[in-house]
């Protein structure tokens, strides 16, 4: 496996990969792998030739009282999670190199920026399209493979995506879970032991959602109701939301339709750290 | 000569030429096309193996009170401009194939954009930056050829360029001129032969202001007024600015160094037409 820094270099090793006709996937990370990660890395080999991970934690999409400094760190252990789910090329820039003095460009992508996340994070989505798109720019991959546990983030790059018309295809990954059901996340390792139990509710709530709207419960704020009412079992919780959305672009009426896709999302904030989590029912 | 309106066959068709190792050149344009864009064109052809020219009259970078509906077109006359300068692929996509519905997406380039042009078009190098953006991510160019004739607008698209790492070499292309001076313009056919006689004022500014500077005046509202004073002679013509400045990034300090590059540009507006021009002193 390589390590590359440089953008330049970067390219240079896709332009020549793509003139052999190889097909170039790219797994954007921040890094501090889990199995969540290391699942997209696989399904990256299985349907691509090269396998790029970036691993980049993107100071522009963090507020400065949010936890960019302390977010977590290890890239030798990153390297061996990535080599052994098939990753080929590590792409680790330091801040300097995406965001060179003087840098000044940002990339707004309306409506799903705006909501939800959007609202309690108002810089982060055009942090995350900014450097998803400088990303794309660097490693020119044919895919790319995202996680949905931030399933407005995926929203956000598919918008990206179709309105820029880049030639990137967008995947995205069933979220990966603790066997107790814990989302996967590398701000989970914030979690003191109490606190690891209280996250539960989140999955739990989840679920709870879902069993309201397959019972026939299609009136939204009920739904959403059923869902805080479990997070609010957890003590001293700061609820974000806890909202029922159209699953295709976030669309909140007042009543579901029996066909609708429709996703359930949870913000919670948990002593210092903010979790978050989501599920669709088709 | 092909002609190409859908983003993805010409997407296709530059991966397929690129993994035949031809370089791609990209010379975006508005169409009724001049001597100054067959002398991009021209430039393209002998330093690249595919010359693309697109054009499109993008209507994201005209406000409502612009000319967007009146800009002159000519497709036919257009294509045997190009055909004739040694364009291979003419790219004539339509407006909803670059803005489909609910197309929400922009990019902001900042501080070049703010000044001169950006005071009196708000929203132009915003509509400017993603256009061509979306051009580059259609073209996928290696080099890309653009008039010095927009002068702030070359500046934008290096900052776009840089901030961004978009892999595409952006070459610019000195203005080409009628033999009285008169930069030309897809805009000069507005001009009555009245109006087009005053218009010869804006190069005399230019050379007015060049003048004034070399001979040791480097006050820059003195050389401003220079330039006025040439543009005043205009009858009815509103000046929208007529500044010097350092041609690499806008600065304008109250005295020049013996060492700076300084562009002259100047914006006037006469009867219904808008022209600009400028000048680089290095």
């Amino acid at each position: 496996m390589k390590i590359i820094t440089s953008i330049g270099e970067l390219q240079q090793t896709v332009d020549n990969e793509r003139i052999s006709k190889r097909r170039i996937a790219l797994v954007p990370t921040m890094g501090f792998l889990h199995d969540g990660h290391a699942s997209l890395i696989r399904k990256a080999r299985q349907e691509t030739d090269v396998v790029i991970t970036s691993i980049f934690v993107n100071p522009t999409q963090f507020a400065p009282n949010e936890d960019f400094s302390r977010y977590p760190r290890d890239l030798e252990r990153d390297m061996m999670i990535a080599e052994e789910a098939g990753c080929d090329i590590i792409f680790a820039p330091t801040a300097e190199e995406m965001y060179p003095e003087g840098f000044k460009t940002s990339v707004k992508v309306g409506i799903v920026s705006e909501k939800f996340d959007g609202v309690f994070r108002p810089i982060h989505f055009e942090g995350v399209a900014t450097v998803v798109l400088k990303l794309f720019l660097a490693a020119k991959p044919h895919r790319a493979y995202f996680g949905q546990k931030d399933y407005q983030q995926t929203l956000v790059i598919r918008k990206l995506v179709r309105d820029l018309n880049l030639d990137v295809q967008i995947d995205i990954v069933p979220t990966r879970r603790e066997a107790d059901g814990l989302a996967m996340s590398s701000r989970n390792v914030y979690l003191s032991e109490e606190n690891r139990a209280h996250a539960l509710k989140l999955f739990k709530a989840l679920k709870t959602g879902e069993e309201v709207f397959l019972k026939g419960e299609k009136e939204r704020v009920k739904i959403n109701a059923a869902m805080r009412a479990v997070l609010q079992e957890i003590p001293d919780a700061v609820i974000d939301y806890a909202a029922a959305a159209k699953a295709a672009d976030f669309d909140e009426p007042d009543f579901f339709k029996s066909g609708d896709d429709i996703v359930l999302l949870i913000a919670v904030r948990i002593g210092n750290t903010r979790l978050i989590d989501n599920m669709i029912i088709p």
